[in-house]
């Protein structure tokens, strides 16, 4: 019987005690406190589309005590905020054993340093444990888990070994993971495509439609690609389940919290404002952050992003963000070359290309 | 003012009519007969998302006289349905001159010869006019852009000079154009998605959610593209607007009628009995057919296309190609290697694989 400990009683590490509850096995979670561990342990977690609400099922350890949690752990998951990623990683790492594989189950980078979640986790845990580092990503909604839907998603490692240990730990009945090995392509597909994310809450907040978001996310893929790709990702990762997939899922559920954000920025809040009342924290937020620091600093065109960072962090009008980008201006002329209008799709990185 | 016909009635031409009304011209609808154009004329168009419906501006001419629907045409759009694209081709093929643009705006195949709409026109054309016919397909919900809601499409000819033209014709505010001159990929994007979108409906039609549709989104863009890299496509054309974003756009619709009907055929309705009541063509079913058909001679792996097949042509039970495809039985047992389970997810052409 596998120790599997979830460190972080966030909403996803809930959702894959839930999924890991579904088979044999020793699970615990580790909470920040003793009052989060009992809040846990009797709260019924609730989602809008989750009307009966869920109960973490009985059997699961729940404790905020780090040596009893990672007792002869035989994997961690680390479902914890990606500007938490280290403290935790910090705080469970004198307990690690030789064998015992460490997997990232969060979709950010860091703002302070740009590094991804598992680098950050390298960063805090001896050489020796290197190799069992994961990273797990994917199209996961986590309402649709609890409930039971189908889905998928891929756990990578550079090593081979190491992504079939993890894919074993965590497939279950209608969860079923892929191994992969290019960590690099698989950590940035989870976290770039929040970026996206902020702009599909904005073309809905806008009332614009499936056409409108079909061209974001397409463009979108093909920009977060091409920043990914420069940082030694394989781009046929960003074109599968933890890139594409991941993006799609994330852009047709209204419940995400970068698709709210996006969407309250086009009531005229502020982001400040939106924050303080979110319930959890949206990555997509900081993302833009990095990723525009990043394209900057490698010289990637990367126009929606550049856009979203300056509603986020400059002020600037989402309105007038979007129409830069893709309001079409009834004085729209071709003769002029006066294309305010879809500048996003203008740059020539595909076959598609534009007058 | 360009003179512009419309060849054909259909919810897409008129949709196309309304576009080019935005814009100064001369606006023709061929229609089959002059009961058609009178009540072409004068129907408001309905559809759920478009309450107060839609009628055609005035100033268009809607006629089912083809050599004054024809006289000195600049360009003539073919919105008709796939498998009468050939007569239709046909009939206007005496009236067109050496400057008129001849766009498909259709998106299928022709069952008989598995021939491309370009490819059926270019038959029925004298081979002086060849280089002038253009393609038109992109992500374009039709109730969308009748309620002015941003979209971009994509017009690729071989020359890039005529597609060009072709999008200084159509391009309007909000409604822009693309070039592109990967005529096969753009043709075969718009036609091949109508497939996936089938697999969608099914996927609502059962219940699942999100994960599990961008699962078969996904897997269902990399089938597409190997057949149409195969056939002769840019892979990037298939990652692009016509390709992902059209996939995209109609699997998020369940208006699109080829998601209705994988939504009916898990409802147990047949096939016949969903194509008898539906007003309108689904061209996923044929298109469906025809790509089977291709995937055989050629030796590509089409997984979903393959049970979509089974399900459409050899009478299978949706359930048990779902099953077999998707579905996680309780039984699942990693040791035996028993996936009945996603094997749609088997195959190794991608950086993600499974154990």
């Amino acid at each position: 019987m596998p120790k599997v400990v979830i460190v972080g009683a966030t909403t996803w590490g809930i959702t894959l005690a839930a999924v890991l509850a579904r088979k044999d096995g020793d699970l615990r979670i580790l909470t920040r406190t003793e009052e989060e561990a009992s809040l846990t342990r009797d709260s019924v977690f609730r989602t809008p589309r989750l009307p009966d609400g869920f109960i973490l099922p009985p059997g699961i350890t729940v404790t905020a005590d780090t040596s009893l949690a990672m007792k002869d752990a035989d994997a961690v998951i680390m479902a914890v905020p990606s500007q938490a990623m280290r403290l935790n990683t910090r705080q469970v790492a004198p307990y690690i054993g030789k064998r015992t594989l460490i997997i990232s189950a969060g979709k950010g980078l860091e703002i302070e340093t740009g590094k991804r979640m598992s680098e950050v986790i390298s960063d805090e845990t001896r050489k020796e444990h290197h190799a069992n580092i994961c990273v797990l990503s994917g199209p996961n909604l986590a309402w649709e888990i609890l409930a039971g839907r189908p889905a998928v998603t891929v756990i990578a490692a550079e090593k081979e070994t190491r992504a079939r240990r993890g894919v074993r730990l965590v497939t279950v009945p209608n969860f079923c993971a892929f191994t992969n090995t290019d960590v690099v392509g698989v950590e940035l597909g989870g976290a770039l495509k929040n970026i996206i994310a902020l702009g599909a809450g904005i073309v809905d907040g806008l009332g614009y439609g499936d056409n409108t978001k079909a061209a974001l996310l397409t463009r979108g893929l093909t920009e977060i690609t091409a920043l990914a790709t420069a940082l030694g990702a394989n781009p046929l990762t960003l074109a599968g389940l933890a890139g594409q997939g991941d993006l799609i899922a994330t852009c047709s559920s209204k419940l995400s919290r970068n698709h709210q954000v996006g969407e309250r920025l086009t009531r005229g809040e502020s982001l400040k404002d939106i924050q303080a009342k979110m319930n959890g924290i949206a990555e997509g937020v900081s993302t833009t952050l990095v990723a525009w620091n990043l394209a900057q600093k490698l010289g990637i065109e990367m126009p929606i992003t550049d856009r979203l960072y300056r509603v986020l962090y400059q002020g600037e009008d989402v309105r007038v963000a979007v129409k830069e980008l893709m309001v079409v201006t009834a004085s729209h002329e071709l003769a002029g070359r006066k294309w305010g209008l879809f500048s996003l799709f203008r740059r020539r990185k595909t076959p598609e290309t534009r007058l």
